[in-house]
């Protein structure tokens, strides 16, 4: 099971209704923490996500709003009993644009505690995307975007499976098994005297890929990194018609995220990170549909099932 | 008026229906802010506390369960739109233990941001209460106490202030104006060749004292500070039962917490800063009831009129 759950969905400060920036990725058990702003510890609490299962954070840039929140986060992993009882290391790898090894440090000397936790950190500086991290089941990319600051967008790519139909297989004689895993993994087999390609009996399941694109200017970089999103999650910090002052802090309006997530050909665009300006973001999501019709605005705590 | 609201009570970890520490004193419209946990620029905001009109931080200590919030409520004070346009920079005393310079020099070096609010520093190391500021409506003290790393404790003193009995000062003969000024601040009057003084028409209100006794284990400067306290705002992350856990965190139980109101004679003791391992805080009130028949457990967004 793959679960996206937005922690937060405001811009730089937070409101009464909703945190600032956080997205957890649940790739079947395994967390991916997509940006850690203040209180994104509790917002895991509360949305009931168990704060130990993350394995990797992936942070976009060191504005404090992206970040205030990891100091809390890596404290209450590395204070969890169960650590505490074997002396164990949680392993967290932590991928940030340059600065990020310098800037963790400051975080973790601002506060009087022993860290537990074991911090695996890799400063990114990439101007095409590019892997940057991959396990058996998936790839994350990563590529330089252009915020006020070093800032990257990143790709979740789930890999393409092949699965086997158990109908088709059955008809050819073959059963649960050693036949069925080698085809699967895309092998051909030679079963009572006779060759059965992988393509008679499976086919390929695409991975899905999930992208964020969060605090940024439009850019070619912002295309190339959402290119065939099945799931595209964009800032959109203005409606359209604030245009001029989504450039000058270089952020992004409902209509310039629309328009990427038009040109990339994504299938679904989830626009987050709002101005403390808007009440309701009910603007902001018929500017996007107006160009792109996939288009939704998240809410805190709101969860996507890929 | 002063209001004491809870901001967050819970210790080391947040939970869903308790942030971490910060509580907020409004004394006349003026902002003193005790503690500032993960969250509670957010906290603030829930409920209704204008985050400008912070003026005072009394930091306990740098765990970061106290302090990691700091640097997001510093960022939201600064950016506010009113300075934006003047170029005018909120000021901001700050007070805590040894190193507090060093580590929010550490916290303002962890994100990009420049930082817009005048911050003026202070580092207390004081075996017994005394005075660190001052206006005329108010003193405030602070003492070391005994954690595990460097810890104050704070008391909020109000001054005394006469009150003029307008009906008695009527019967003299004296009316609103610079006699009944005079009379107010203590100072005798002649009138229609009459010697009057203070006591005969005034008399002295006492001024409320309120103190913070956050993270410690039991200490002479415990009892100290708290003296005749209104108001004793008190740690007790656990039950009278955990005694062996309270002493090696270096933490209090209820019944220690309310040992110390008892010894002090303190008027109301409110407990705070519980484990998370008390989904109800009954035992930890009932505790203290046994010892010190004022106590109660503060909840989030609890106020206090004092």
């Amino acid at each position: 099971m793959t679960e996206i759950t937005f922690l937060g969905t405001s811009a730089m400060v937070p409101t009464k209704e909703r945190n600032v920036t956080g997205i957890y990725l649940d790739y079947k058990g395994e967390g991916i923490l997509i940006d850690c702003g203040e209180g994104t510890q509790r917002q895991m609490n509360i949305a009931g996500i168990n704060r130990l299962k993350v394995r990797t954070i992936l942070i976009t840039h060191w504005h404090g709003d992206h970040v205030s929140g990891l100091i809390g986060l890596i404290q209450t992993m590395g204070n969890n009993e169960k650590n505490a009882e074997t002396g164990e290391k949680t392993k967290i790898r932590i991928f940030g644009p340059e600065g990020t090894k310098e800037r963790m440090q400051h975080l973790l000397n601002s506060c009087v505690f022993q860290n537990k936790v074991d911090l695996d950190i890799k400063e990114i500086n990439l101007k095409s995307p590019e892997l940057i991290f991959e396990t058996k089941e998936y790839s994350i990319e990563a590529v330089n975007v252009k915020h006020s600051t070093p800032t990257l967008a990143y790709s979740f790519i789930e890999k393409d499976k092949r699965k086997v139909d158990m109908g088709k297989a059955g008809k050819l004689g073959l059963k649960e098994g050693p036949y069925i895993g080698k085809l699967q993994s895309g092998q051909e087999v030679m079963f009572k005297g006779k060759k059965i390609l992988p393509d008679e009996v499976s086919k390929i399941i695409k991975g899905k890929k999930i992208v964020f694109v969060l605090d940024t200017t439009p850019c070619p970089s912002c295309i190339e990194i959402s290119r065939e999103a099945d799931i595209l999650i964009m800032e959109s910090v203005y409606a359209t018609n604030m245009e001029e002052k989504a450039d000058a802090y270089k952020h992004m309006t409902a209509q310039q995220a629309a328009q990427i997530a038009h040109q990339a050909n994504a299938k679904k665009l989830v626009l987050t990170h709002f101005s403390q300006r808007y009440k309701t973001v009910e603007e902001i999501e018929t500017n996007a549909r107006d160009i792109f019709p996939e288009s939704v605005c998240a809410f805190d705590f709101m969860k996507i099932k890929v």
